[in-house]
């Protein structure tokens, strides 16, 4: 099947209608059907598919006549959208490890050690707000009680949903998968404007971190209550979201206050609360550290000024990761010397390469550099040239 | 039955059991029970019940051997609530209105005209976003097709709830309810610090407008897009809220962002839009239009600045409401000069003023300001005090 095949006979699955956007929480049915997609895709291939307790699944092509399963190279991503997403957060690297498999086979190629596909869930965390929950749980660097405790924001706790899935939550745990992954290579649109060639090869994932600021004044009449009486949690809120812009700004960094939750959220009531998520992101740790510390200050200051009061949790902090170079290099070397860059993005990779398994990964070129968007996009010719570069460095590693 | 065990009876219908607070928008269950206790009183005390087709309700107390159904004096308020609101805003007046009546009666007074207790529908504009949806399309002021077209946040139309509810939609009309409503007084909680004696009576009801800010950007990655690269609409929202804060001071006016909607809601994306709606009142009306003005004006220039770009649509604007300076002096000379002050909360008290009906309010003292609130509270022999004041009223008119 042609790569643009295989694209199509995904591209439907949890895209809204209305914004060419997709919609693929973890576990939830639209997910689920990309899922399915995967598995019979990979039983058209003849592939082994092993699955682990939360559903993470690698999908094996074993040598002829392999003695025994043994670690091989697993390449893939993950098949989960953040809310109203783009198409190729996730699936192009899916997508691109099924092609590249087809174009080694094609070749006559076999390999000497096993190639597995992986699809890792809930990467983005948009459903129970924990990104890479599938290969944070399957590395152990997130405890199975924990993780089955996070909720949606309906209040549906992660073992409601893997039951209504049709998975057991007792088999959650640190996964048997990875013992068998000696190497992961991990293929991903670029997702800023800093690849200006087709493909490039990573050096690090910048530290990234959630924190959950809460805001709590006093609930009161809009149209009674002098400006002067109020305790309005509206107010701090707003005052930190213009700092943490500020201060991202002045640091290089990133910082974001993407989603919110108002209480009780009436046009003609003062907020007795105000939630708000700050995704913050830099290139090393002690620059997240201070960019934290300073929209905290400036937040809690203002909130002293205001009457209200702040409560700052971190929700999941990933330190940096740099790939280890040896690996790097040699990618660089069988892509002819591709250019290097690191991102500011999250990916299993970074659990993966941070839990001791040898890890790089692939960038396809993202012309706008717009994503986590319906607007996300890469051009075919460049897709094109990601499923070449994974097929050759498969077969570097595994010949 | 005294005005505590009366209070009581529905004092727990709609109330939130880990706040405190009410929940009873309108046609809801919680709204529906309030209503049906309403139904029942009435039924004791031997009223005479009449609705519209939106459900509004009077229950008239008539001269015996009256010779026709005639005009007549009219209290009463509204039973629903804003999200997690106080007690006393909308029940007080209705329960206080059948109080006044069982002492009118206990003293033996037989009216000379009809005497009308009324509970209007979605004062609160709490589920369909328009404040006072009963009376206003009771009076006529809105038009049945735009007020079945509202929808709530869950997208039912009111004409769908209204079926939930069994009313039927096609009855939704300008109502004959108010042909026969010759003088309309409302009592209710006061909602600022303003009334320091137990009752008061109102002046005027500051102008009052809801708007709909619409602020635009461009969804993307909050770790890989440039701080430099975004258009976010969060930013341009967040200024927004602090300078109609700033703006409402500088004007002695009110201007409250109490309710939000982010889209697409990801903590891990820069957010495409914010919709925020901007409750704005002011003394008069050319105060409030200035201060609608200075709020858009800075916003607009915030938005250049972003990128972004921000739509401004008045949902509902009520103006100035004056209460006729006869009807008031009467009341205030029948209470022995009670205090006399504007608010700045809207009430249907304003919707039948401005329809042309003759209309006065009491306010009950309200010791901390606070309303909208689950804090909300009024002293108990200030609402003895309110039922007092309500039936000399009455029988000052009624005579």
């Amino acid at each position: 099947m042609s790569f643009e095949s295989l694209w199509a006979s995904q591209s439907a699955i949890g895209r809204d209608p209305d914004t060419g956007g997709y919609r693929r929480g973890g576990w939830t049915p639209t997910e689920r059907e990309a899922t399915h997609w995967f598995t019979d895709q990979c039983a058209a291939r003849n592939l082994t598919l092993e699955s682990d307790g939360i559903g993470n699944l690698i999908a094996w092509w074993n040598p002829p006549q392999d003695p025994a399963f043994r670690p091989g190279i697993v390449t893939g991503s993950h098949l989960d959208s953040v809310i109203d997403g783009g198409a190729f957060d996730g699936p192009l690297g899916v997508v691109s490890a099924l092609a590249a498999v087809d174009v080694l086979r094609a070749e006559g190629f076999v390999p000497s050690v096993p190639i597995g596909i992986g699809a890792f869930v809930e990467e983005e965390g948009s459903r129970f707000g924990m990104p890479c929950l599938g290969s944070r749980v399957a590395a152990g660097v997130l405890p199975p009680e924990k993780a089955l405790g996070l909720t949606d924001r309906a209040g549906v706790t992660l073992a409601a949903a893997l039951e209504e899935a049709g998975i057991d939550p007792a088999g959650v745990a640190r996964s048997p998968l990875l013992e068998r992954m000696g190497t992961f290579v991990e293929l991903h649109v670029e997702q800023g404007r800093g690849l200006t060639a087709p493909v490039g090869v990573a050096s690090s994932i910048w530290p990234h971190g959630r924190y959950r600021f809460t805001f709590r004044g006093e609930a009161n009449h809009a149209g009674t209550t002098l400006m002067e009486d109020r305790h309005d949690p509206m107010l701090t809120y707003a005052m930190t979201a213009l700092a943490a812009n500020k201060q991202a700004r002045l640091a290089g960094a990133r910082a974001t206050f993407g989603r919110l939750s108002v209480e009780p959220n009436g046009t003609n009531a003062v907020p007795s609360q105000v939630t708000a998520w700050l995704d913050a992101r830099a290139a090393d740790d002690a620059t997240l550290q201070s960019l934290l510390a300073a929209i905290t200050k400036q937040a809690t200051e203002r909130a002293e000024r205001d009457g209200t009061t702040l409560d700052v949790v971190p929700e999941s902090v990933s330190p940096v990761v740099d790939f280890p170079t040896g690996l790097r290099d040699r990618l660089v070397d069988v892509l002819d010397g591709a250019p290097v860059l690191p991102t500011g993005a999250g990916h299993d990779a970074g659990v993966f390469s941070a839990a001791g398994i040898p890890t790089a990964m692939l960038f396809v070129r993202n012309p706008t550099g717009i994503s986590h968007s319906p607007a996300e996009f890469a051009e075919p010719d460049d897709c094109l040239a990601g499923v070449d570069a994974l097929a050759a460095v498969l077969k570097d590693l595994a010949t």
